[in-house]
């Protein structure tokens, strides 16, 4: 994590990139800028620079250096692009985009996790719940972390890899949405209740509840948001399609 | 793609870790030999162990060196990961979990699709669903690629990039899928009304029925790789769930 040269400088443009800094069709700095002002060596620049490219961030061009890609080229679920978008300025267009996708997948999670879930598995999902009711409402960052330990286990109690796979993509995101809440603790109190049905459902086994649980949950989710979304500033099309489905 | 010789043995090495040469908690070969037994240079041994790394395949121990990781660690969203997977004998539970993953994504993209997909989506749609019946009886290859062609463009059309770029990662798996029908000829056959019927209801911007059409589809999908499956060997825990939802 961040630990090399090559990993910091990584971090650093894919932080511009993503941030905006460099839009797409801009040239990024050359091999021999970029060795000059970070004062690393030419292999870790080479280095992060094929990272980017893997990412689908930036291209080779002939004559024209390195570019950056158009955003539809951007490895979104690469977990260091989704960590930069997190980290830039709030980005609405993909907040919906993850809105939406989580949807999609997380009612089929919870669906899944009351059909296969171990033991040991609801217990912990039970456990996350708890801590979060107990976390409120003095320590709002410790009812976040249960809360991502709250949705981790439903993931992992899926059974499904992929489905597991794509919650660890989006964990730093999801941390940022938390937060992103205009009012934590509100939100918190009003949805401790569709967590608790959530988690009851599972511990039932009863899959239509579970999946019907997690999308009042989710729908919640998108109330909360709404104020810091500035509805009229995006493009119009996508944000009621996600909360409804 | 594969160019340059850390590359190479990164694509050799990641094929023998997914493939099973290398089981987990194993250790790989040391650099030296590396070097020596491949004939590449240090540093690109040295990148390519990196990038196996970061996808989750392989980690550093003390004293031990580089042992593989446990298969619930791997990156099996990565598209090169997803790629040795296809490229390798086939593995039912991760078939299985791609064959649940897409009953999740798939009828709620065509949904979308059917929302948003813009007139050239539309017919960028229709045309891969032509090109499938004109392929058919005689170019299954060419069926093969319309097919792809018709999930992508479904894709782009739900609007959602997060969604899209899922697609690109599972498009190697998914021409693998399609190939290991049991009787492709047969089953495209058999699919070719399901195909049309999900690519109608989007032209005619019903998102009920180009969801309900697109799980029709895909449980055909399954029913065409029960043979292939041996659904005795699998563990009894997922092979149904996948194609009810």
């Amino acid at each position: 994590m961040g630990k090399s040269k090559a990993d910091g400088m990584l971090d650093r443009l894919g932080l511009q990139v993503v941030g905006g800094k460099f839009q797409p069709g801009a040239r990024l700095p050359t091999e021999e800028e970029l060795v000059r002002r970070l004062g690393i060596s030419r292999p870790s620049v080479r280095e992060g620079m094929k990272a980017l490219v893997r990412k689908g961030l930036v291209e080779s061009r002939a004559r024209r250096g390195t570019v950056v890609r158009a955003k539809e080229c951007w490895d979104i679920l690469d977990a260091d692009v989704l960590r930069w978008v997190a980290a830039g300025p709030p980005d609405y267009a993909f907040l919906i985009s993850l809105i939406e996708l989580r949807s999609i997948m997380e009612p089929a999670a919870a669906r899944l996790a009351a059909q296969r879930a171990s033991p040991a598995q609801i217990l912990a999902i039970e456990r996350a719940f708890r801590g979060m009711v107990e976390a409120l409402p003095q320590d709002i960052e410790a009812c976040h972390r249960h809360d991502l330990a709250f949705h981790e286990g439903i993931f992992a109690a899926s059974g499904n890899v992929m489905l597991y796979r794509f919650y660890t993509a989006i964990r730093t995101v999801l941390m940022t949405l938390f937060r992103a809440s205009t009012e934590a603790r509100e939100s918190y109190e009003r949805s401790l209740d569709e967590h608790g049905a959530v988690a009851a459902a599972i511990g039932r086994r009863n899959p239509e509840s579970a999946e019907s649980a997690m999308r009042q949950l989710l729908a919640g989710t998108v109330r909360d948001l709404e104020p810091a979304f500035h509805p009229r500033q995006s493009s119009g099309r996508k944000p009621k399609g996600g909360s409804k489905r």
